[in-house]
């Protein structure tokens, strides 16, 4: 390819609109422009790209006994109500009649239209397990498409399901199909974490986020080095961990004027925060009245209690703090006002010593202790849990970073072929529904993901694999006739080997070309310069360290194809 | 690939919905679903098949200078106002609101967005010639959807979309498309005709339809064996016959009573039908009467007819006739009414003996002469081309043919870049508009259309190049040990040779497996039987022959694999 006929627009300036690295770096380099809102054209370099991801997700789907298919865009909305997802998934769901009034989706997630594929032509156990996917733009209609590729309104993706007969059958489609996206990650040059996550709209009981680590990440997770967990912050657990209190094992009634948050509570007593406890008074999504403990250092977490106290559950407004008798700033375990239900933290259930409200003003007890001076209602997973916090696994400390979900597995079990009446006869010739899993790879979001891992203040890094081109060749005069042989017969040699190469021949400043090249990231620059063509050597840069040597005109070709294809995977 | 694996429900009765052959095989061979009218699901099988096209369309879009890139699916309706086509486009066009009510159209063709997309980014004579284009799913809401892929409401489309400086840079591109598409249409095994088309909504100046032959094609059309021209008969033209009628050089009137019709009228004077003129009255759309005359063996072309007389043109009603003065069945050129154009067809501009009505019941002229008893307004081509007339470029007679568009090139000119302002520098430094051409290839169509062309009463015969799998080994009864080893070698050679194998292993009668296999239409089948394998052969067969021969185990992999490999393109 001639870069004087490559369709890529670049841009001197930084993009206003651009916040993120992949975002600003993609539009400058001609590689994306933006339509509308979140709805971007892909031009040729990404395009190349992302064509490598999909190739690369294909051969893992296919190793991992995945057969690729291409369901419609336009999903009936019947089968959206037979799941009962219609009604629920709200606007980001994008919705559309024909010209008979009849109701469609542009599929966002295609489990019931796959679910109604196979309903009644997948029969028996015998024919299970069957796992398809496709690779297909996307639709959901963001309230506030963002950050490029990262979060779009249409964007690619690749969607796939299992269908299977028990759930140990499940289980291990599942566990192929997380080693197929740890490799995918892998193979696209990319720093994933598999994290326990939360699964959110989906449904199910079982699901594994693969987590970019990017600074730029919207989600916040914590790994274990010593052990490998890993989790979403809607979702990572701790270990039960002693923080005592102040106090000599007496409950005491404390007089703590005015003092209301954590922080003045814990300088009063002389005490690190973890040692008090925080209370929450809530009204659960039935309308009942909670108050909810959690060690002073940590947060409620919104996820976990939504599970718990529904979802819609909300912070009791100073009225109600009142009607139920609750003193703002005072709240805690002991005393409390009867038929309020009393849930715990589990982190604290060995604990026996609590610095807490004392359900009056201006006092809090210390030496609070469960069991003796007051009784939960419930143990229960509350809280955030943050950097520095036990592995609930190995107990190690747990570090803190920010990701990029790229792709995530599901077991979905029977949700969708219950709700729809997709059964298979068992071995006993019993009807059944089907025990789903559903695996998803964000393709668009995985390119814009590895630019925020692979860059520099120059430009794009791109590892070999998802490269547009592997190496680019930049005669720094084409006139020269010397110059233009030389450039002729590297790129032959090197088509020659099977690499992809892009000759820069525009006529431009070299400032300009080395800018370019360097922008649009290609793993190995040679640059003919007269004085080098002079001696018989080439330029030959590595983008990725910025190393540059000089090496014989005979050598650089078989030199590069190595390189490039040692990086290959 | 194991067929017991593989997810392709075959059906053993004629589905009741489908007319054409390749809609009915490819439901019963599992290679295709409907979703919802016009929505179907491509299976595995089918998958395959659509990909190869799409590589062999990706490969000759490549050769010719063509750039792949993706746009959205969903367009602001913003640019389609701006073009025009917003409102003119009728209800075929998909339209949808996100949740700021901001109007979108799901994009049936992609005009207005890539004219958008390089506007203010392609400013320059020298950065052009720009071939752009994607592969993508295109939405059409059909009135009646039908006949499987033929015409659905969503299908895959390459569009692609140049931009040129000169009409004679265009001219090239557009000549080398046409090349590329007569390749992508040889290279799928399709016989196809280029024929001349109709621009319809597209709209510009010239434009060619690849016709892929078949007697299930919605279009009629007419080519010439002897020099190769071809139309579809909305576009075909003929030469200028002389076509006389009975007499002897004088104007006759002739009592005629109650001859109303073109055929009464020839029996009458005991002459061939094309020596009548048949006159036909109607009101243009500017409410103007007209009286158009066609040989009598011929009809009136509606769409020519539409291009002179305008859209909603409309033949004259019996009070429009009586208050025009006009006989019913006796209207004629000679001595018609004040006020009435005269349009005759250009074929008959050298006749000068025409049998005709003579505007009075009851009576006809024999003997009319142009120029000496009447004088036309204008000589137009009005006539439906039919099979027998002599070919417009070397008087051949034309032989006719049914056909189903799969392709088609078009020369847009100024007409997007003008109405949205997309103008380049030229050499002198002024700003004039793009001109374009577009060239769009029906991918799944494509697929239907091989079928159409490829079949039998067993199946589908796929050509080599687009045929799922290449070759299928059935060894009839696997659970013999010796079978199960030749199976298993056999594949692993033809792997090993790159070819496409996919291995019937199910426990079933050989009668069904033989059935499926014919029915899926794979071009090469190997039959390992118990007889065979005893004297070290096995049986080859050629699904588009049907012949069979033994061959030695030792050689039938090589064999093979020279064939396919003979046969990809």
């Amino acid at each position: 390819m001639k870069m004087s006929n490559l369709y890529a627009p670049t841009l001197k300036e930084d993009p206003a609109e651009a916040e993120l690295a992949s975002h600003r770096l993609m539009l400058r380099a001609g590689m994306i422009r933006k339509q509308a809102a979140g709805l971007y054209s892909y031009l040729p370099l990404a395009w190349r790209s992302l064509r490598k991801i999909e190739d690369i997700v294909r051969d893992e789907m296919d190793a991992a006994g995945g057969q690729e298919l291409l369901m419609p865009i336009m999903v009936d909305a019947q089968v959206w109500r037979e799941s009962g997802r219609y009604n629920v998934y709200g606007p980001e769901l994008m919705r559309i009649s024909d010209r008979h009034e009849r109701e469609f989706v542009l599929g966002p997630t295609h489990e019931e239209t796959v679910t109604d594929l196979i309903k009644n032509e997948l029969k028996s156990y015998k024919q299970l397990p069957v796992n398809l996917y496709q690779i297909q733009d996307k639709f959901r209609d963001e309230m506030r498409p963002r950050f490029g590729l990262m979060r779009g309104r249409e964007f690619i993706m690749k969607d796939g399901y299992s269908f299977n007969a028990t759930q140990e059958s499940l289980q291990e489609t599942y566990d192929d199909m997380k080693q197929a996206y740890a490799n995918i990650c892998e193979r696209c040059g990319l720093k994933a974490l598999p994290v326990v996550a939360d699964s959110g709209q989906i449904g199910g009981d079982t699901s594994v986020e693969f987590m970019a680590l990017a600074d730029a990440g919207e989600a916040a997770l914590v790994y274990c080095d010593a052990c490998g967990y890993a989790a979403d912050d809607e979702a990572a657990s701790t270990q039960v961990a002693v923080t005592e209190g102040p106090g000599d094992g007496t409950l005491q009634k404390v007089h703590t004027p005015g003092l209301t948050t954590i922080k003045e509570v814990a300088e009063f007593f002389e005490f690190p925060e973890n040692g008090t406890r925080k209370a929450l008074a809530l009204i659960d999504v039935e309308g009942n009245p909670v108050v909810a403990i959690v060690p002073g250092d940590h947060e409620l977490n919104d996820c976990k209690a939504e599970h718990l106290f529904g979802e819609g559950f909300h912070l009791m407004t100073d009225e109600e703090l009142e009607q139920y008798g609750l003193c703002k700033g005072f709240i805690g375990p002991v005393n409390l006002p009867e038929g309020i239900r009393l849930v715990c933290d589990v982190t604290l259930r060995d604990s026996k010593q609590w610095a807490c409200g004392a359900n009056e003003v201006d006092y809090h007890f210390t030496g609070a202790c469960p069991g003796r001076d007051f009784e939960p209602d419930a143990w229960e997973d509350l809280i955030t849990v943050v950097a520095g916090d036990p592995c609930p696994h190995c107990g190690a400390p747990l570090a803190g970073a920010r990701g990029i979900e790229v792709s995530q597995v599901f077991q979905l079990g029977p949700k969708y072929s219950e709700a729809m009446g997709a059964t298979f006869a068992d071995e006993n010739g019993e009807e059944k529904p089907f025990l789903m899993g559903c695996y998803g790879v964000g393709v668009s979001r995985t390119l814009a993901a590895s630019v925020e891992q692979h860059h520099d203040e120059n430009g794009i890094i791109w590892p070999v694999s998802i490269a547009p081109y592997e190496v680019s060749i930049m005669p720094l005069d084409p006139t020269i006739p010397e110059c233009a042989e030389v450039c002729d017969r590297l790129t032959a040699e090197l088509c020659e080997a099977g690499i992809e190469v892009i000759v820069d021949d525009r006529d431009i400043r070299p400032g300009v070309k080395f800018a370019d090249n360097d922008l649009m990231g290609f793993p190995y620059q040679i640059v003919l310069g007269k004085r080098g063509l002079k001696n018989g050597t080439v330029e030959l840069k590595d983008r990725a360290t910025g190393e540059r040597e000089d090496v014989a005109i005979d050598e650089v070709a078989s030199k590069v194809a190595d390189l490039v294809i040692s990086q290959r995977r």
